[in-house]
């Protein structure tokens, strides 16, 4: 069994180790240069922990984690265009630094390179890990669609943004860590709980985003603060004020959602004392807390000693900023 | 044993029966309507036709038909968003008829639906299966790269033409066709030879392609002529009037190739003027001819009865509008 840190090594080395050089350069330059910016490889550390919970080989998954981490940048990718976000990672985005179809086309030649790592290894369960890839990559387009459905809606309740996170975020996690299980033959109990668990480790960390978004620390954070209310994004936070608030509450926070004001100062800070006064903050720190310790009996629930989900249950709290 | 018209109707049926519909419908509907519109269904044909003239069965192969099928449709999808075209199939493209996010979601979702028909059946040649097609997709991808490097080129050589459309067309039949024989379990030497028939026909229908768009019969060949005049699109005609040509009709082509007058209709009549004086309408038949001969050579090495390739000789033919 190996420790999270080594795990994390060793998904530093199999990306350090892999080429995306190809010809023609045009096609695979932007490949390499979104690969070369890292972040925090959570889905293939993810993919390999599981792997050695279930006391597999995770060199034989080693191409799958590869795979996986391919496909979410290809995402970010395709993303950032649509969202015409011009930086990622503190590096101009691949549509800004090329151009349009260079993002567009690289981006659909990176989704085929994640489909030919999750292929390159034969395994017994090729077939299942390569069903779940399919519908877990199915899924998070599915919850990108519904994001930008509610661009266009003011009637967005709390469930149906649950249910767009789960998909957009959480089933990739989750997806991540079927397969490394898939990869080591668990049974479907312990296959099924670490899915869950990923999936409440997910909700979570999509909503401590959120959250972060409004009252993160810049310097630690690495973003800037209230970005999503500048951008009249439906968070969590604004859902919430929006059930609990009166109607008077209510009715300012849609009419400031409506505005983009030059200088969003006087707009964040007002958005931010109508959560205050309805302590949103502490109301999402709950629900996160809740999905944290629903995820936590998933993976107790895990036929395998406790040292063994070690791992797991770090990265997870990392994900969280929270103590194990 | 199948007839060619008998493949035909049962890819029909196929498609006929298969729902593209989802949730939710902003997503799907974009891919319905692609696949909708029908076309000729070549590749799904040649698929199942090497199937069975292997003596595989074809229902076996029919998701990975359906796959490759939409494969292409997901590729037309996006060709036409980068390549800004307003109408395909007498319709209104993706893009024009939602915009441009949905072109690029939908079209992604629409290539991981091709995946997963292709992962969709288990057979002992899974793996083979699924290598070939992410080979071909990728190959694709290069190939359209190639095609956008080239628009930037004025020193491009016929036989970088020649790899160009081997990438971007022909190696989408010949992937088929070599699927259609993985799933009946054809020899390594077979497998190879009806792979270079689909390479050989594909490279000739290319040809072709570029021949009716200077040539063809506007109400037969369904578009209008001498568009890659007008557009400046470097065909075979060009890149071989180029290498033959004079100095001075060189230099006249490569003129006439950098403007873009409102009425192109002096410009088309007058480098077909030079393709005339050139007898270049001649040599790319001539070209189309090598490389059908060659297709039905590939054809004749397999290891099967003459009576049993005969829906895939029929079928290059009438790519080429030959008589068998």
């Amino acid at each position: 069994m190996y420790t999270l840190k080594e795990i994390q090594t060793k998904v530093s080395q199999l990306f350090a180790a892999e080429n995306f050089n190809g010809t023609p350069d045009e096609l695979y330059a932007p490949i390499e240069y979104t690969l070369a910016q890292g972040g925090k490889r959570i889905r293939p550390t993810m993919l390999l922990a599981a792997t050695d919970l279930f006391g597999g080989d995770i060199e034989q998954a080693r191409y799958a984690a590869i795979g996986i981490e391919t496909f979410h940048n290809f995402t970010l990718l395709h993303d950032d265009l649509m969202d015409r976000s011009p930086v990622r990672r503190g590096k101009p985005t691949v549509y800004r630094r090329w151009n349009e179809n260079t993002a567009i086309l690289s981006g659909d030649a990176m989704h085929i390179l994640a489909w030919q790592y999750l292929i390159k290894t034969p395994h017994h369960n090729l077939h299942s890990i390569l069903q779940t890839f399919g519908n877990t990559c199915l899924q998070i387009h599915e919850g990108q669609q519904y994001d930008m459905n509610f661009e266009q809606r003011n009637d967005v309740t709390i469930s149906e943004y649950m249910e767009m996170i789960r998909l957009k975020t959480a089933v990739l996690l989750a997806g991540a860590l079927k397969i490394g299980a898939l990869y080591a033959g668990a049974n479907e109990a312990d296959t099924e709980a670490v899915y869950n668990f990923g999936i409440e480790t997910g909700l979570a960390f999509q909503l401590r985003d959120d959250l972060l978004d409004a009252y993160g620390d810049t310097a630690t954070f690495g973003k800037q603060t209230g970005t999503d209310i500048r951008d009249n994004k439906k968070t969590i936070l604004l859902l919430a004020a929006l059930q609990k608030g009166t109607p008077q509450q209510r009715l300012r926070l849609n009419e400031l959602f409506a505005t983009t004001p030059q200088d969003p100062t006087a707009k964040i800070d007002e958005v931010l004392s109508i959560y205050s006064q309805l302590d949103i903050r502490n109301d999402v720190d709950q629900r996160i807390a809740g999905h944290h310790a629903s995820a936590m009996r998933h993976l107790d629930a895990i036929d395998r000693p406790d040292s063994a989900k070690q791992p797991l249950r770090e990265l997870a709290c990392s994900l969280l900023d929270r103590n194990i």
